[in-house]
């Protein structure tokens, strides 16, 4: 029994926390940042405008959308590039019947060219990876240097894996902390696993490959142990935190280095969520977790509907097709 | 050992079930109909202007799109709505500050009166069940009866449960055949609990209420062993199969009474949905199911991205907000 002269309550309002803690919708927002066509199509229009097209001759879609001051402050080399300032359009212009080899060798030469002129800081950030573009029908078009995508705003794919164990505490989640010296998101919370695809490697593949590099998971227990999900895609805008430029457009990305790992259970992760300390497309990932493990349902989550469709958002751009053949 | 001369294979090309089988996108087309804008501007806009757009005097927002032929054929009283040819709008002038008890007051009388004019196939099909319509944010706006819904190609909500068994032959569904009287996919293949979630009834207790309906799932069975796993959403344009008016609008629908429950394997349920024997709706939620438990992956079905967000579709309309306050 307390004595009640001795018992007190020490109480603090955590207001800074309650009133910056950021909304799963709010989270999501974060990753899915272009405007839609059907919220406002004059706003929608006006922000086209700040871009142009990417094509390549021959195929009959828009690949990417490049910010006009990138297309202004890019060296084009005029054999390879027409750049239609009327319409607003980049286009490769390799032969239309050119083979991927072939349009992507004038793209690297283009890239390379721009990199070592300097004025693109993502350009700054090469990493011999390479990063595949598909035609309409998932048919693979060209590939081309990973850092260079979000200059070209074109669609990149990549693995999230969410490692957990279930026992009498509930759900625990192997959550990486990014090393504080990465250049891209540094400190941020992550997904246990996160890579990105490169061209002519595969969803599980591109999985063990990551598992193995970034949290020493023996090959075996990935394979045993993973299960495909579902996917979720949203069109990035890029702002300070990713690196270089800003604006720069992704309609998904990835990126790798762990500092330490740490167990989190379901309301540490929701805190730290809300904390805004994961990685944006990160959060995303455990939104989805969440959502398919009957942690957030509609009754509990104001803004469902809304979450789940932005969280699959179908691009104006063709996607890849990984099936096996 | 086989005697060589009395030995014999007799086989037959299965030609006709190959021919026809249908991929799980063509499942998804079936289901999530209305073109998008992304895809071909022009036809959009022209397919829009097919329709009026449904609004509420007070709302800022489109509620759902009326064909232009139904317009023309329905009565609409001139004390209460403004139907607008040159924007294409028909408008509910109820006050703007008018509650949802007025809104659906004056909107049941008018229901009432165009089904005894006996004018609409649809409305022969009342059922005293009433679908709540919302503004921007989730607001409760109105409600109006059920079969009246894709007159008025508002967005409709339901719920779609999955009974499965694993045991050492893998999973197992329990899928119920509708009875070949249904007015609506009479003979067809149904999830194994399905139902519309009418006004103030939240998805959990919908599911609850519809499982003892349906299943005769006791409520302490239904409530132990659901789990809320995500929600699928299309625009859906009804064809013969729905009864009624062709070409109505309806995102998202469904539908009760069964004649038969059947336990059906993973290869049984991916042969009857490649057969067109699911109801067009319930094959989409078991697409999602295969998904989400691993059996549809990027690696084996060639068009994984394109499904995924086209069964998570973004409305051009407001959409409920669930949460339980």
């Amino acid at each position: 029994m307390h004595c009640p002269s001795c018992f007190a309550i020490n109480f603090t309002l955590d207001v800074v926390a309650y009133t910056m803690a950021k909304s799963n919708l709010e989270l999501v927002d974060e990753c899915d940042k272009f405007p839609y066509y059907e919220d406002n199509p004059a706003f929608y229009a006006a922000h086209l405008k700040k871009h142009h097209a990417f094509r390549v001759n021959g195929c009959d879609a828009v690949l990417g959308y490049i910010l006009n001051s990138a297309v202004a402050k890019f060296h084009w080399p005029a054999e390879y590039w027409t750049v239609d300032s009327t319409n607003q359009t980049v286009t490769l212009n390799t032969a239309p019947d050119a083979t991927p080899e072939q349009r992507s060798k004038v793209m690297d030469e283009t890239l390379r060219a721009e990199a070592k002129r300097g004025n693109f800081e993502v350009l700054k950030g090469w990493r011999n990876e390479m990063y595949a573009v598909y035609a309409p029908g998932g048919k693979f078009l060209l590939e081309m240097e990973r850092c260079a995508t979000p200059l070209f705003g074109v669609v990149s794919y990549g693995v999230h894996a969410t490692c957990y164990v279930e026992d009498e505490h509930g759900l625990q989640f192997w959550v990486p902390k990014r090393a504080k010296t990465k250049q891209t998101y540094p400190g941020m919370l992550d997904n246990s696993v996160a890579g990105g695809m490169s061209t002519n490697e595969r969803p599980f593949e591109c999985l063990v490959r990551e598992a193995e590099e970034e949290a020493s998971l023996p090959e075996d227990v990935t394979r045993a142990a993973a299960k495909s999900v579902g996917c979720v895609s949203y069109f990035y805008v890029r702002d300070s935190r990713a690196g270089g430029e800003v604006d720069l457009l992704q309609p998904e990305v990835d990126d790798g280095e762990v500092e330490e790992f740490k167990l989190y259970t379901v309301e540490e992760t929701k805190k730290a969520l809300a904390n805004g300390e994961f990685k944006p497309n990160c959060a995303v990932v455990f939104i989805d977790f969440f959502i398919r493990h009957g942690i957030l349902t509609p009754e509990n989550e104001p803004d469902y509907f809304q979450i789940l469709t932005r969280m699959h958002r179908r691009f104006e751009f063709p996607t890849a097709s990984h099936f096996a053949h």
